[in-house]
């Protein structure tokens, strides 16, 4: 277990997206983070108290959390050098980046010196099962998107929370490493082995029997070229009966990489429904979620009923607008087609 | 480097499916394999001389290849027991299996005691790039399968050495354990983390600018609910111009999931067409290629002629009738139409 409360790393980020694990620690669970670092070249902030490690662990923090991302998830120099001095001041460090902790010498080194704890988030269990598509008992709903980083986490988390108030038992299943940081436990799915990614959210998501729900984290997107095979094993392996679509509207293209051009709604809904039937023949989709942060709240609300009405799907930003109407939608009985009716 | 010969080792397997790699090896590298070891309970042969490790060492054999698989790549008890009986025999170990040998103590130990190498072929490059989808020089041709082991290997092979006899420059390209012993470099595709499949493939195939043909061994089928995440990564990495779909007319249903019928051969091109085209849009398919082993030679001819009729593909067993027509029409000039059109 991770000691709470956090610290919540910035560091020398530049990029509002680079910094997506620990904005959603921010969002997500206030209650347990005391402080953010940041370097003086960081223009970002999560609106927590600037910290750094000596007074946030006089402020009670445990863990610092290095909730930030960058290509490739190497730790460089400059991150490594926080990280011992966190240390030093008492700190445990989490981290969610794929190069791991425990594999950076100076850092085993000064944790096992100063009785402290490095946990990789991004550490797969190690018996993880090949995944055998076998129909298992319960409700799941995934969240998909036209792109990476486009509200999956956060649509994921909102619904949880809303099914939660109608007193329908729900299951948040995180499937990246914020998530995890959030829900205390789940599946990094980016770092588990090729052959194990519909096994390991067969794993993060069992049968059930007591009518609630499991809520998967979605992955990454069928579209995007460097990513689109986890989404395939994550759809595989969710047997999804509900998929929530989830969608940036000013996202200028393919999430690093200029030369891909973002897909339409309309065929990224075909090509989940598509490739989420080989497992769950049943599968429809419920809703459609987007990122309107970006936008005035009057343009938000006009985008999503037009939306709205073009798809014949409850259309929300779940963050700014909430999910009750993609609720109304998923709980309703005796929905007959499957799949997007507009559009099929 | 692995030193050869080889001894290929059968153990206790029962199902011809389960010893693809020694067969593999038996097959496409027969020069460098001197023998095969096997129990008593195995029914299994290829046709090599039945050999014990001592008398495989007397023979020349520098390598003993556990060249089987098993459900879940675990190293079993009789394994590791035959292992090291090979190590003290004067054997080094080649293994594809996921379980390291260099990750079992008693291996590990009687290695550095005998001198001996222990070779995790499934063990990929530490510095594999994530996918970037950047169209790159070069001509590719990938195959792929309505299922695993459909014959995507012995296709990708039969066609390298094919073209290489017409004097066109081509280069295999492994992706699975069999094939990286066969070409002694290659990527094993099925033990990459998740978030690098495809920047694994566009690392094993790179940029070409030589006119030749590099040809990717696939992996896996988009119909799999196990492993199609595999397939998507490959077929985004790959970016190929050219397509050969394999097939075995007497697969029951999908390896190892009686639960799952095997997909058609229109809705395999089709799907496989759809997801390649995110990164290379004139992708086409030239052929198809049946594993007729089970077949009299009469059925086996007549079954590829009507399905070369049926998809308007040439179709053959590549390893029984060879690959002449599939290359005339991937050496088509001119060809104009991406994908086929007896089912676009």
């Amino acid at each position: 277990m991770i000691e709470t409360p956090y610290l919540l790393y910035l560091g020398h980020s530049q990029d509002p997206a680079d910094i997506k694990t620990s904005r959603g620690l921010a969002v997500f669970r206030p209650d347990i983070c005391v402080g953010e670092y940041r370097h003086d070249d960081c223009p970002l902030t999560l609106d927590l108290p600037r910290m750094d490690f000596a007074a946030a662990r006089a402020a009670g923090a445990r863990t610092l959390v290095l909730g930030i991302a960058n290509a490739g998830g190497k730790l460089g120099e400059a991150l490594i050098l926080d990280a011992l001095a966190a240390l030093e001041a008492g700190l445990d460090i989490a981290s969610g980046l794929h190069h791991r902790l425990n594999a950076e010498p100076r850092l085993a080194e000064a944790a096992a010196r100063l009785g402290r704890q490095l946990h990789d988030v991004r550490e797969p269990r190690p018996d993880l099962p090949i995944g055998n598509g076998k129909k298992r008992a319960g409700k799941r709903l995934l969240t998909v998107g036209t792109d990476c980083s486009v509200g999956k986490m956060y649509t994921t988390l909102c619904l949880a929370s809303a099914l939660a108030r109608r007193g329908v038992a729900a299951d948040f299943r995180a499937t990246g490493q914020t998530g995890i940081l959030v829900a205390g436990d789940g599946v990094p799915l980016d770092a588990v082995i090729a052959d194990f990614i519909s096994g390991a959210i067969e794993q993060v998501s069992p049968a059930r029997s007591d009518d609630g729900w499991d809520l998967i984290e979605g992955q990454g997107s069928l579209y995007h070229p460097s990513f689109a095979g986890v989404s395939t094993g994550l759809l595989h392996g969710a047997q999804p009966d509900a998929l929530v679509l989830c969608h940036d509207p000013v996202r200028p293209h393919m999430r690093g990489l200029p030369h891909y051009p973002l897909p339409g709604i309309a065929e990224t809904i075909e090509a989940n429904l598509r490739v989420a039937r080989l497992t769950n023949a049943e599968v429809r989709v419920v809703g459609i979620a987007l990122n309107t942060s970006a936008m005035p709240e009057d343009e938000a609300r006009a985008l999503c009923a037009s939306i709205e009405a073009e798809f014949a799907l409850p259309t929300s930003d779940p963050y700014r607008f909430g999910v009750e109407a993609i609720l109304d939608r998923l709980l309703e009985t005796g929905v007959a087609a499957p799949g997007v009716a507009a559009n099929a």
